[in-house]
């Protein structure tokens, strides 16, 4: 079994035919991008409710499966070499129709996971250009490692996407940065969580491509008791500006912990018993100041107030490093996921 | 030769593989649909230039005309059996690259044709369900004609496209008929025109459409004095409201006469001589009041004040008789084109 990476196609088409395999690849590439990009373009103009901001990009991820299936895509991914774990399913899993399901939810976690990581000049461009930078890494890696075959030609394609995004991403940047001039919106984030969830899917790359997005990943997972509404959630929870200082501080949200149910007040027990940011309850009024749920607060409550761009550098920091060590996640413990290190 | 229409490609694939060369039309197809649906809203919003809205469908259409290409599009036209013009260019004429030029150029007019033929409740929908009727009514006719082959297969692709189109128009229709609840603004214009501009090119019946444009061409050439500034040009040219009669009456522009270069006065003085709308002189000081150079004025001109949804269904009436017309053509005068009717 490859697990999901790998499969046929996309390699040098029978001579004098042309390689229409290929193309379709490309046009399903630029039609999933090109959608998304509306819908980011769309949303800043209409503020789009949230469940258009699910279903739209998985709208738009259906052809990319579509592609990914006529390409002889892989759907098997290999269980963990755990005692039990292997007793109970077996060396290897066939998923089917669930590893589509994965990579549609791939799609729509990518396209919003950028989006929810930002507010801060530089922070969109900049983990963007980190993360396809892993990506290209990893490319190269596997382009030098396989000289030939269905691999090499899946990792090419997946490099053919992000050098131009990598190009356009680091030109945006020198506006982007603090103090910005050009801010990228909607638009920008949404086109950037879409390139890659392209080229993880059709450059047969889905689970590595998540490797990448670790900080995400965990931005996310912090974010769902205020994007589920299990504690309440501003419009924007961008950190707060402190003019006399010049600095960034994290910005926060009143309630009382006499509106929430069982779930939130666990949440804000939770976060507080942990340190998990800023949460200080009146003990009388049963008041709640609670920093907003976002790894960008919480760098702020770890290290203190920050100006706008060392916060940013922190972040990309901390995001660089996330990919070193996926990097070696994905090349040294891949017999974990991987039957070969492919 | 087969004078740009039918062509290889497209026909049932070879058992056991996957018809490639099918889905990479309509994704192509989905493409550029999709880059002209972003166009229009964002022109909405933004309000663009006018060059950006001839390169963008440009771009948009370039996917389309590599796919043709690869479907084995013909390129060669039928001079017209005249003495003097066969004996100068031969029987056909293998056109090359101007045919991907004329088809690009007609993805550019298709997608601005009718929105420069807007500006009435109903009316760009009202046109687009009739183009799209004839353009069924000739895909209907094509397939029965023609049982199997890649005419019959490039015809029903056509069909594909335009019956969900026709269908969601139709719906459209009931909201924006006079007096209209919804308004379709750029959007639904760019929409209509790529489709149309798809079905033609990707379903091999580029001539054919633009046979189907007829007053949208007329429109527009009696524009282009305005649209190139030879004579000045209001930012809408829409008829005029007058609440006393509940009627519409022509939209006029006012200038002097000394202000424009000579091509624009030979235009003004033309167009009275030809009683060609309203064109009023002050003799005395050569001021100008000229009516806006649309056939929507013109009709109001010719034929008085309207109310909107009798001047939407005039115009509705001459597009439907110029469509019976170029069936007429395209299918009795045809060998002046197209060497056997096809």
């Amino acid at each position: 079994s490859t697990g999901g990476v790998g499969g046929a196609g996309g390699g040098v088409p029978p001579s004098g035919s042309f390689p229409l395999a290929h193309l379709s690849k490309f046009l399903c590439a630029l039609l999933a991008i090109c959608c998304m990009c509306f819908l980011g373009f769309a949303d800043n103009v209409l503020d789009l409710r949230w469940r258009d901001k699910l279903w739209l990009p998985l709208c738009a991820s259906l052809p990319l499966l579509v592609v990914y299936a006529v390409d002889g895509g892989g759907t098997t991914v290999i269980v963990p070499p755990l005692p039990l774990l292997t007793k109970l399913l077996g060396p290897s899993l066939p998923l089917g129709p669930l590893y589509y399901l994965f990579m549609a939810c791939l799609a729509i976690f990518c396209t919003n996971a950028i989006n929810i990581l930002a507010g801060v000049n530089g922070l969109e461009v900049g983990q963007s250009i980190v993360i396809a930078l892993t990506v290209v890494a990893n490319n190269l890696i596997q382009v030098w490692r396989w000289p030939e075959g269905p691999l090499h030609d899946n990792n090419l394609f997946s490099l053919y996407l992000m050098l131009p995004f990598v190009g356009c991403s680091a030109a945006l940047m020198q506006h982007n940065w603090f103090p910005a001039r050009v801010f990228v919106g909607d638009t920008y984030c949404y086109f950037a969580g879409m390139t890659f969830a392209v080229a993880g899917i059709l450059g047969h790359n889905a689970k590595t491509l998540l490797l990448f997005f670790v900080p995400q990943v965990v931005n996310f997972v912090y974010s769902v008791p205020q994007l589920f509404r299990l504690v309440p959630c501003p419009r924007h929870r961008m950190p707060g500006y402190d003019a006399a200082t010049d600095r960034l501080v994290p910005s926060t949200v009143d309630f009382n912990l006499g509106e929430l149910r069982a779930p939130g007040r666990l949440v804000v027990r939770a976060c507080r018993a942990l340190r998990f940011g800023v949460v200080r309850i009146d003990p009388a009024t049963q008041q709640v100041t609670m920093s907003n749920m976002t790894i960008i607060n919480l760098a702020l409550h770890a290290c203190g107030p920050m100006r706008e761009d060392r916060l940013t550098l922190a972040l990309l920091g901390v995001q660089a490093a996330c990919s070193a060590l996926a990097l070696l996640v994905r090349y040294q413990l891949a017999y974990l996921f991987y039957d070969v290190v492919k």
